[in-house]
């Protein structure tokens, strides 16, 4: 006897799933993890993954967490060798406050302890504070952004404004969920600056379409972009939303990464707050943390967070009852997000250290940010805006008309090509721009700033080399050293 | 200025937001959080939860976690004074497998190591081996039946078959995905039985609703209902899939906890393999494991896990894209389900330990269960069928006229009224039948088995009490001693 046809084939799945594209886990993912099953070198800087590339955790955290992890070490004859006084303090203070320890469920909007510490935070960072009923810790931010648009979405006719380029889980989560994403391009020469009129263009043109925009999104700092907004381009940005009665989505999960010193990096619930009626009391914001991003870099426990601010009471409880379908976010990460929002104080005997790792790390990424962006501001054919902030670099290339018309004979977008051949010649995994959306006839790809200090020389070398043999095979030409430099 | 009316309001959320139900975390449980936050005692038996109840970790999961949570450790010098070799063996094997650690992103479908570890599981349970590219990890279970739930619906015309009494999990998902939950009734005389019939007559209906049948659901053993399954069931169940075009969704999270010996556990999987052709290379099935149940009750961690048994590649590819947007699942719940399948052997120097903790908390459950089935069918008005496996208990409950009455006057169905009389009274806080889905006209609860036993009989004399009186004021009657057995 044959078996029959399969019950479930690509043509019968749902269109919503089959058209949802992912491109940091896509074609090139794909190609490196098929390069490193054939046990060839990849140097991932397609995700930012710190630890992933060699980021050593913050010792704080880590020691407070392996003794949540193992309780019955608390009682350890030898726990004093082994840790300081106040990491075992802050473990207590966890086992007490959620007794199950973190092998037990939490409250679906997880534990009132962290969430608590994460409502001090808020108020500690803009100057108001929030009520733990208000916050939902979740699976990483990612799952923070779903839960959001799954209440705004009721089907194509409800838009979600989005930046162009923008980190793909937004486009990715509104195709999944039915809905329409409304693009809104950010303006490259000028540092991937907002641009106000472009904003009023996206929502018009979505209105013609007859999409009724419901939500927008931003991301400060910038994925895949780097830039750093303004206290005026956020106070631009909350009468922009609610004007247009817009729920405004805030990404800030970089809120640490940043390198620049002229715009600080200020929240839109800051902003919001400061600005007195009616957006204070009126606008409904969504704020996203994560502890995957900052120093912290603690991707694998996908602790993520979500404050929402005036949003109806109503649309909380479903929220919330949409959050329990799933029990509980997991605790472990629940627990890192808190320490992350709560560290030692000075006095504490842990300070010091955690002091200087955070610090060293900071630097080390600042000076990562700058290399990689003059490397390829010196290179032909690329002009790349300055890391502001956040852990990327998104270069713009201009390919020589061989090298288009080799992309093209071989079936693949321009950017693609280029990364493909990047990565079959150095090791190097990127994402080509296509994955995050970027102007029709501009190509760009992504890279983060995470290879090791150690390493990083190396890497631009080796980049700055194929650059040059790529344009020299597809031009004539050296292409190295005469690139336009994009205002620094 | 008057702040302007919500732009996300009750009345403008997604139809099936507002639809979808989960009991677990209903009306019962907000009632019991309230009880919480005014200092009132609750016992949560609402949620199968073990460490929120008391229990402990397993000593050898939590050594290597907290050893991997903390990886500077393993340098220490004292390092031989806390942890044994096999520990300490352990730890560096992941840390070596994975040299992120659990800070890094996993691959979206987690990590190699953990999948081979439950490949190789599988290999040993059923004796038939997968093939990791098969296996994907998640957070928690529930995570896992999204995914494969997502790939099936596409409309209300896309059905699953679900048992009346389920796990509300699968009502609100496929809710939530608009798809059409076709229930399927257990016989609850028998033991909560599957019935070959019913299900046939499930199918007719609703083809003749316009409701094509994809993919069928079943518990085993049974949640709430605790029945185990034989495998001339399981035989019955893959013939009856194949028959009908149906992918099989196994929900065996509960493997472990088996209270009878009659009818050991047997994979769905074991079965289908065995049976030879067409069904072992036919038939499409997904199963589902999890860290959260058994004796280690790691739920916090949501470390869930999906094998695909023949499935299309092409689907399994769209599956993993889909994973792929939120990243990776948490990594200290692979690591968890990892150590969960793969323990210590004979001959390690945990194993003892780790045999024995196991082995008691099997004995305790398998007390409890009999003790909690037992109690309920000494009363007047209940009938309770034997907790076979899993870790609840669900009694029917035959209310007095008077009390349909007062719960009608109350608006609440009876055995919601039932239960907040329950949560009132005694603090116990369980989960009314109605969130399962029940037979019209028949009321139950849902009861863990997880109180520790050293405060288990005092829970019992409580519920005797308040049953006794509740069973007095509706009825005039003493209302225990005199209740009907279930079929033992």
């Amino acid at each position: 006897m044959v078996a029959q046809p399969r019950v479930l084939n690509y043509d019968s799945l749902p269109d919503h799933v089959k058209h949802c594209e992912y491109a940091v886990r896509g074609e090139l993912y794909r190609a490196a993890t098929e390069r490193v099953a054939a046990g060839k070198e990849v140097i991932f800087t397609n995700v930012g993954n710190p630890h992933g590339l060699g980021q050593k955790p913050i010792t704080f955290i880590r020691q407070v967490f392996a003794l949540v992890s193992a309780p019955f070490l608390l009682e350890h004859p030898d726990v004093h060798r082994i840790f300081p006084r106040d990491v075992i303090a802050r473990a207590k203070a966890y086992m007490k406050a959620a007794p199950g320890g973190i092998g037990a469920y939490s409250d679906s909007k997880g534990l009132p302890i962290v969430r608590q510490e994460f409502a001090d935070f808020l108020q500690r960072r803009d100057g108001f504070g929030s009520d733990i009923d208000n916050i939902f810790l979740t699976n990483g931010a990612s799952e923070a952004v779903r839960l959001g648009l799954t209440a705004m979405l009721r089907g194509p006719q409800d838009g979600i404004l989005v930046p162009i380029p923008q980190y793909p889980l937004y486009s990715a989560a509104i195709e999944l969920l039915s809905g329409s994403m409304v693009g809104y391009y950010l303006h490259e020469e000028s540092g991937w600056s907002l641009d106000f009129e472009e904003l009023e263009r996206a929502v018009r043109d979505a209105k013609r379409q007859g999409v009724r925009v419901r939500g927008m999104v931003f991301i400060n700092p910038g994925n895949p972009t780097g830039q750093c907004l303004s206290r005026q381009d956020l106070e631009g940005l909350v009468k922009f939303a609610y004007k247009h009665k817009l729920v405004l989505m805030a990404d800030e999960v970089y809120q640490d990464n940043i390198y620049q010193t002229v715009r600080p990096f200020v929240s839109a619930r800051h902003v919001a707050l400061s600005m007195g009626a009616p957006y204070a009391q009126g606008l409904e914001l969504a704020t996203f943390h994560t502890a995957s991003k900052g120093v912290y870099g603690e991707c694998g426990f996908r602790g993520g967070v979500m404050e929402l601010l005036n949003f109806d009471e109503r649309v909380a409880d479903e929220l919330y009852k949409l959050a329990s379908i799933n029990l509980s976010p997991n605790v472990p990460g629940q627990v890192i997000l808190g320490l992350m929002v709560n560290g030692p104080r000075p006095g504490d005997e842990s300070y010091a250290q955690y002091a200087r790792e955070k610090q060293d790390l900071l630097d080390s990424l600042r000076r990562r940010a700058r290399a990689i962006t003059d490397a390829f501001n010196s290179c032909e054919g690329i002009v790349c805006q300055e890391t502001e902030g956040a852990m990327y670099s998104f270069p713009k290339i201009t390919l020589p008309p061989a090298a288009m018309a080799a992309a093209k004979a071989a079936g693949k977008s321009p950017d693609v090509f280029y990364c493909l051949k990047l990565l079959e010649t150095t090791g190097i995994s990127t994402v080509p721009g296509s994955g995050f959306k970027q102007r029709d006839g501009t190509f760009h790809f992504r890279t983060t700033i995470l290879p090791p200090e150690s390493k990083f020389q190396d890497i631009i070398q080796r980049f700055l080399a194929f650059h040059s043999a790529f344009m020299a095979e597809y031009k004539g030409s050296t292409g190295h050293g005469t690139g336009a430099r994009a205002r620094l």
